[in-house]
């Protein structure tokens, strides 16, 4: 999971706090899978965003990032979509809170398919489709869209870490298109 | 179920033929309610239609259709919304094809909680936003737009028959709008 | 949503960690509508624990509690309704992980159906068939297993505090036992 | 899709009946794909049936078969779980009818990942547990049980055809075990 600084909401925890919490309880987290649809709703194309891991390799990832105190997750989709994508994005947040899956990630690899070195942190995934201009901040080195196709192939896959890959083919398999 | 006179796609039986074959296996249905969403996706109003049922009763519905020969139930989705709502309502198709339910009407009222003295019609049911502007086609004598309290009152309820209303009920649970 | 004293698993906070952390960011829980099932799948009956609610009342719930630190979610599930039902309860755990819904109980009232006084939780919630024989401990007052049209009746309804009674029209809702 | 001969339910159509009916609407389907599960809910193993495709190959599946006229999907379920895997087999009908996917097979290679030279069957597909013992029935050559990753391995996924190796995955998917 790409690590998430959530600076735009100071206060909530100091560094120090937050780390003495994430070695002892699980964290809230959401993801999201940005795609593109056309008229129909079918999946045309699946945004990935090349950024640094925590175990500080580059790597591509879905986006992704802490639910806050007092936010619903309906914000903090928004919030996260918005801080990756940037302002103009349009997402289409689902009407349903059901998610397409459950990731837990877990420090000790291997309990699950998804890692986070850092903590423990269960995040309730989604499928967004975004229909404006998308435009990553600076930190983020970049967004590409793909093809399903693309983005299930072993190339792309092995560009994913902690178990990103598999979270993206949960998502095309739910979506229709894991080919 | 509201009648659905898929007059636009002729020759694919005649009614003699349609007729005979309902009586003898499952037809295949898709279900679509229509919402109104916030950008958080929330959903603020349920669009349903004020039409005439199988027993000739004025009731209110969701919209509904059968799905025809070699035609993707996305096809399915867009053309009974635009045959309800109009060419401009800019349905958002969700991407994808898991439904928050199968409705099963039967025939022998009480076999569920849908019935469809006509036929025996198995309902993939969706919730669908819609963007733009509705404009029902003439033979539909009303589309209204209420609140998720206003369409769950009893009043609303009441004018609903077939199981409508249960469908309705089913589609506010899934977005949690079930107060 | 009902207290649930994690004393079988002490050590993670003390009372007074927990509360800090509580009013300070969300915690993970999850919520198990416990079903009776027969051949076919149908729920036929749903059960309710009685219980003291957050507030103090005695009130009727389902059965939940808090995800911990390297918990899986299964396990969670397991744990709490071992806990409520007694260790012959023999539980079904859903073989998916995506939830019916996700219900976000907040200490403000009104910003979702859900209300906690002591915290924002957020629970995933499912439906979980139970095939054996369920003893609930001690200190839940009692367990009552209802048809789903009397746990739909507004005397039971009333009987529930915090959204519950919402959470379970979904829930009876999700498997098309809302009449 | 393989075969189902509803040879069990004589008298709703005639052969050529139901070859007519074919080429000119879409017929209703069910698809199980059997797992064991642990006390979990963790699918520790898929079960495939080696039998003769539409196209006359030897290849594996997945449970499937029509939906008869005023037959619920839940007696569907049943009826060909215990057809393919015999009376012991105690299917885990599922509580809700939501299923993960809806499988569309066209007649027309192409068009959707799911090909049935036959017809265009549209399928609810369900992941049922089964706890008991299976014996399938001799026209059916063998039935295996592997586990998620041997079920997707590129070996045993070429031995699936029409899709059938695209709806396991998607299986798997929801599950959390496709790897």
């Amino acid at each position: 999971m790409t690590e998430t600084t959530d600076g735009s909401t100071p206060g909530w925890f100091t560094a120090t706090e937050l780390e003495t919490i994430r070695g002892r309880m699980p964290i809230l987290y959401v993801n999201a899978v940005p795609v593109r649809v056309d008229d129909s709703g079918t999946v045309t194309h699946v945004g990935l965003l090349l950024g640094v891991a925590p175990d500080g390799t580059i790597s591509r990832a879905v986006v992704s990032g802490r639910v806050l105190y007092h936010e619903r997750i309906r914000d903090a989709l928004l919030r996260h979509l918005e801080k990756d994508l940037g302002p103009m994005a349009l997402p289409r947040i689902p009407a349903s809170l059901q998610p397409f899956t459950i990731a837990e990630f877990f420090p000790t690899p291997g309990t699950t398919p998804f890692h986070d070195p850092r903590q423990h942190a269960v995040s309730m995934a989604y499928v967004v489709p975004v229909a404006g201009d998308c435009e990553p901040r600076k930190d983020t080195l970049e967004l590409v869209w793909l093809t399903p196709e693309e983005a299930a192939s072993s190339g792309v896959q092995q560009e994913m870490s902690g178990g990103q890959d598999v979270l993206l083919r949960q998502a095309l398999a739910h979506v229709g298109r894991l080919s």
